[in-house]
């Protein structure tokens, strides 16, 4: 698994770098982004969290606009950011910016056209992390975060795999998928109509079926535009009772679902991670 | 003089708005974008460091990237970001991205077909600062700093205007516009071919000049591809020896020329001008 530098550029002492490389899961070329706080060497390696962006974003947006790594740096984590859904010319796409490229909604589609490229679930689960600690001086010791449809990325993938990470934290998640438009249009397109098969990809239903080991936080704004008709955070909150998990959620007064709110609390979420990465 | 927001969004507590007015000076409608920390009233109003962007920016670029809210909500300073020039569609402009819109060098054209609309030197000594003081709970207390261009133009400004400005600094700034491509061809078409007319404008032959009685705190990365042909930090040092003013310049090892350099030490930059602002 070889790796292509795209950029590269210092930043609060450590570095911020671009890799492209070819995608076995994804069958397509893909593109990450990383952060090495200045402490990273082969001798003392660092633990690493992983950041799932939202709708129409790319590796970049997180990178340039969360104001993250000054934290990061002072508490000596490294950021992995990829990109949200496969790439390319023969990628399948749709015209809608919540459906296709730059909405690949962290799931194994199983349904034409998207079954052939949108596997990002086994890319963030398997194939980016074995690429990561093959390539940087990075531990095995992880955590997840996310915004938006990121968030339900962070939630789901840290839920189904509690084993392979420490902590799990999200920006103004989609929480329930299956009862929002956003998540039935995207189900239905990559996983079919069978409701069935949604289930293992709603971090509501998950974690209303089985108990959450994971420490995990979500923070969420009260002015987000899309907060009743499609991110629905309290029935995650009813989900933890029923499960008996614990979730912090923090309603954020006044705060919308934009990156100024993102840069906002970035910090804090570093250092719960922090927490339980170095544990 | 009225204006129309945009935009607003809360941020570290406060407040990033952006708003459209028609501008006298520039003869068109511009846009501006502000941050008000959270403890900005009325009844304390807080002091203004301005921000000015480089070539190609809008006033989007600081706010969206340098992660700059945080340390101005805790020193309680308001921060404005003006555009780079006039817009509209009667505003000339070039096929470069270093002449025309996105490119107003921060000075007042007298050329043909220039003058009639860029005159950003204006704008942003008289014009902006009025209308800033008259909306928003602010003081007349300020400082200036920018990037690259915006570097450039907040030395310049600053040195020509040492009784409106407490403090100075920039990121990678112009510092000799006269004796660099980027300064040459915008100062030519500008300002016309006789180089008196440039001087004014060149923080090295300003500085040179006349003393200096603001701190100025400049930083440059030295792994900046612009450095030894545009930028040319080593003649602003120059100057200041001949004036015997007071300048700190930092070059910083294995930082470029993006804002992953200006969020690195964004913080130092807001903490250096509130000892003045407040002083």
């Amino acid at each position: 698994m070889s790796l292509e530098v795209i950029s590269k550029a210092k930043v609060c002492g450590g570095w911020h770098k671009q890799y492209s490389h070819k995608s076995i899961s994804l069958n397509c070329d893909m593109r990450f982004a990383l952060f090495l706080p200045p402490n990273a060497s082969a001798e003392s390696p660092v633990p690493v969290l992983y950041w799932l962006s939202g709708l129409t974003c790319t590796d970049e947006n997180f990178m340039q606009k969360a104001g993250a790594f000054k934290k990061a740096a002072e508490l000596g984590i490294a950021i992995v950011a990829p990109d949200t859904s496969p790439r390319g010319d023969d990628v399948a796409d749709d015209e809608g910016y919540d459906l296709g490229k730059g909405a690949g909604f962290y799931l194994n589609a199983t349904q034409t056209p998207w079954a052939s490229h949108y596997k990002m679930y086994d890319y963030i689960v398997k194939e980016l992390p074995a690429l990561v600690e093959q390539h940087f001086p990075v531990t095995q010791t992880k955590s997840i975060s996310g915004h938006s449809m990121g968030g339900h990325g962070a939630l789901t993938i840290g839920l189904k795999n509690q084993e392979q990470y420490r902590s799990i934290s999200a920006f103004s998640p989609i929480t329930n998928p299956m009862n929002c438009p956003w998540g039935q249009k995207a189900f239905t397109q990559y996983l079919g109509s069978n409701k069935e098969f949604w289930r293992e990809y709603d971090a509501s239903e998950l974690l209303a079926s089985a108990q959450s080991r994971l420490p995990i936080l979500v923070d969420q704004g009260d002015a987000d535009n899309f907060l009743q008709e499609q991110l629905k955070p309290e029935n995650l909150i009813t989900a933890a009772k029923q499960s008996d998990s614990e979730i912090e959620l923090r309603m954020q007064a006044g705060y919308d679902h934009s990156y100024f709110f993102i840069q906002s609390f970035i910090d804090e979420h570093i250092a719960f991670h922090s927490k339980y990465l170095k544990a």
